[in-house]
């Protein structure tokens, strides 16, 4: 499986993605589900990806040579809104499904596909956006200012408690991490590296972008002190009224 | 949807469960899905239920009546060893859904229903089990002493961070009530009161019992100091580069 998530507040976006993917459990590799399309100063966009791999670098691959090709089609930099852009996801992931779709289904299994996607164009708002897999979508919205692609369930508890639209970019990010790595704990189908990259509102200059390990400081004493934080909280839970108060 | 879960540690059993149910979202209503069989000085066996709310009904009937009616089959005060009560459970629920299958499928339903077991006869150890849809059943074991039905994966990482085999019974019936506590605040179709049992190894007098709901002091107290536990920790996590130390 996969996790990736991407919370939108008020000073930016935060987008953080595993690495784990798996053909069976007998064969599971390490494949990036970030991708970035920066165009300095113009315009930032960033592409998550769950479910199939086939089916998401297929459409990775069209939106990059669609941009380099000279040809009077869509592409990223014809876009005047960022909603455009999840609809030509869209479009291209159910134009790969409907390709190999018999195939697929004679070998019961299944070609789709969710993105997350998002950024900002020059002068608008920032956005992201989660591609159903049937090619329609949805916008994150202040009363949940969050999306998840994969395997989402460990890690929203935490989503749920911490992030609003008034989080700061750092704290989301944080948040991002303890929600990955809560993930990460709980379900093999989902491991590191991490990839986060954090976009500032209306600077197009490029995000901050950064690789976890397990090996990384930074995700090394994130885990340690989120543990030791999670036992000290637990410690100070209340008693049964049978308990010694310092039981 | 429901959640479920028994923790086995060396000092006993923990039971706890949810009590929302819904056929539809139209349609949401409270049912427990404890069901405590107590033989006091002989056997303690505990049922906790997820999955179709007629055929976990049905099972359970069918267990109280064969315990009264004076017959020559299988009940639960005849059974030498606890898993012969998983196999028990699993096969009245198997013949209970066969016996709808037919109209089920025609309304595009499932009957399909989930079982933890467990608990303690004279002379022998505690023990729980996780008895599926298709009658077969598993035990927890030192390993993984924990069972869970349901809706399971939003309170996964908190067992997965606290609970050993040298876990204390109230340490882990206070980990039992934060795992549901995270999975009601995230997902609606779980929902309290929330029943919580206790069972004392080679305590056969009964276990300590408790219903919380959104009003209990325990559970109100419970909610909040793991909260503002959680935001203490969150606080505490390390800063990115950029960031001042006091931010």
């Amino acid at each position: 499986m996969t996790y990736c998530l991407a919370l939108h507040v008020n000073k930016g976006i935060v987008f953080a993605s595993d690495s784990r993917t798996n053909a069976g459990v007998d064969y599971v590799a390490t494949h990036s589900k970030m991708h970035t399309f920066l165009f300095k100063e113009n315009r930032c966009i960033y592409i998550l990806t769950a479910g199939s791999l086939a089916t998401s670098q297929a459409v990775i691959n069209r939106i990059s040579s669609d941009l380099e090709t000279d040809n009077t089609g869509f592409n990223l930099l014809k876009a005047n809104y960022l909603h455009e852009i999840a609809d030509y996801i869209g479009e291209l992931s159910q134009a790969q499904q409907s390709k190999h779709e018999a195939a697929m289904k004679k070998s019961n299994m299944s070609a789709e596909c969710s993105f997350i996607v998002g950024g900002q164009l020059k002068g608008q708002a920032c956005a992201i956006f989660h591609v159903y897999p049937q090619g329609n979508y949805i916008k994150a919205s202040p009363e949940t200012p969050y999306l998840q692609i994969g395997e989402n369930k460990y890690g929203k508890p935490i989503l749920d408690r911490v992030i609003s639209p008034s989080t700061s970019l750092e704290d989301a990010a944080r948040c991002a991490l303890v929600s990955l790595d809560s993930t990460i704990r709980s379900n093999i189908s989902v491991g590191p590296p991490i990839e986060l990259a954090i976009h500032t509102s209306n600077d197009l200059s490029g995000p901050y972008q950064s690789t976890f390990t397990h090996n990384s400081p930074m995700y090394k004493s994130l885990q340690k002190q989120w543990n030791e934080g999670l036992k000290r909280a637990f410690k100070r839970l209340p008693r049964f009224d049978w308990e010694k108060p310092s039981d």
